[in-house]
């Protein structure tokens, strides 16, 4: 494993660590008791990657075969409810690791589905799930109307940096070492600079909610 | 391409045209951004095959592969924010080109379903997978009871349509084009007289909602 | 076919009978129509299986090949349909059959993930998802928050008997048979222990519910 095998690990660690800590903490805002909490910590932070998996024919999927996705997210829920009132303040940092995790999982997820498939458009669409399926699954399950279909800025980063690694994989102008990167930092600049300036796509209409 | 494998190609663009209108009508009612109205208006169109392809280990989901689903969903969502206003109007309309959809879908999903599995039961239950699944995904996200459990004749009409392909490839009493009209003219007759004459299932009891 | 293969087969029509009749009483409560029951009573039934068979690559899944499981699945319904003022009163015996179907199909599950996938994560993960996903698929199609995720040893009850599973499969003490019975015996007992004397898994924190 090289430095930049190394350093990836460790940011798909880190990334399962904080969707896993963001679905313990929505799950402990809804009441849920301990075996809840530890279920939707693992369905936040391996649900898009199941899917995309089955999807690929990738079986049985990585989230459900290495242990360690697993129990990363089982510490990451054991931290939330231990340091809960702590992490209930912390609005910024948990946005920030989030960043991290949203483009980390989208430059993988797109890698390992073009790997399986060839295929460009399979490798978008699910490099985006990979980011942002399992927020989708939680908010499903917790009956909320998924954040990330109403959040600006938020799968669209994903596309963004999965749209990066296809053309990247296609065009070959750089190592695909540095396709990875640029296209991990994009997504988190994008989605940085969107919250710090309240970036959003509801530039063909103005915004009228029921709600 | 002879000229009956045209016309359905020409039904299934609609079918997902269609569908994914529906999809992206449902999403601005809700007020969901840009992407959330193309990502709820391709998974209405393409979500019920995604699901029976996994199903059925057709890999990658043909939803996901071929990139005419998404553009013909994309556009799709544009023309509806675009003319949002005058297709709120145009109720009658929209469940004519429903049906076509509901109906054009349940027989493909059946066909190919039977292809992959050679199993009649896996035929009829993923063929109706396949033209109401998108469906009763919305209204998941959206948070709504779907719609399809609650209003009469609508996936019954799709389980009806797949019943009689898996009858016509048994017996072979007519070729399979026959085969494939009479089911897709049943489903939509059965879907349009339903609506006109409000047709429903609950014969054996008395409808006592308690919403 | 040997007394214990018998067994668990009459156990296993037994489990999909009763998960059946939880979805049609649900959503018959939900004011449904009659393709809504069966349609939710067979997901109940089968969905847990189905997502299990689609991450190991068991295709097409056994719910949808095998016609015995719909053909149970919508005889129940037209009996909770039938004796639905019966039905509701019978709380404690239906808790009791509904205890033997999440011990058999977190047992059965956990067996044909292991089979499948040599992987003793994937038969913890999967077995359990047999046992409570129906269950889970059935909160989110009728718009609650799931119960398995709030409600005490359920789930964790299931993963008790997938751990017995795979520990007795490695280990080899005894006959798979009598890991089998011994694996649902917990499950059964732990569940039916825990509605009798309220056990719960909240022993880490006190329950602070925003509802």
């Amino acid at each position: 494993m090289n430095k930049q095998q190394l350093l990836f690990y460790i940011l798909e660690l880190e990334g399962t660590f904080v969707f896993a800590m963001s679905g313990a903490t929505a799950s402990k805002q809804h009441g849920l008791d301990l075996f809840g909490i530890i279920a939707i910590a693992f369905i936040v932070a391996c649900g898009g990657g199941i899917i995309r998996d089955v999807c690929i024919g990738s079986i049985p999927p990585a989230g459900l075969k290495n242990w360690y996705y697993l129990v990363t997210s089982t510490v990451a829920s054991g931290i939330t409810i231990a340091l809960y009132s702590f992490i209930q303040r912390l609005k910024h940092p948990v946005l920030f690791f989030d960043a991290i995790g949203l483009s980390i999982f989208a430059v993988t997820g797109a890698q390992k589905a073009l790997l399986y498939s060839q295929n460009a458009e399979v490798a978008i669409l699910l490099g985006t799930t990979t980011a942002v399926g399992g927020g989708l699954l939680r908010d499903v399950l917790l009956k909320r109307i998924p954040v990330i279909l109403r959040k600006e800025i938020y799968a669209s980063a994903a596309v963004v940096a999965c749209i990066i690694v296809v053309l990247g994989n296609h065009f070959k102008w750089i190592s695909s070492g540095w396709v990875s990167i640029i296209a991990v930092s994009t997504c988190f600049l994008l989605r940085i600079l969107s919250l710090r300036y309240k970036w959003h796509l509801n530039f063909f209409f103005t915004k009228k909610s029921n709600h």
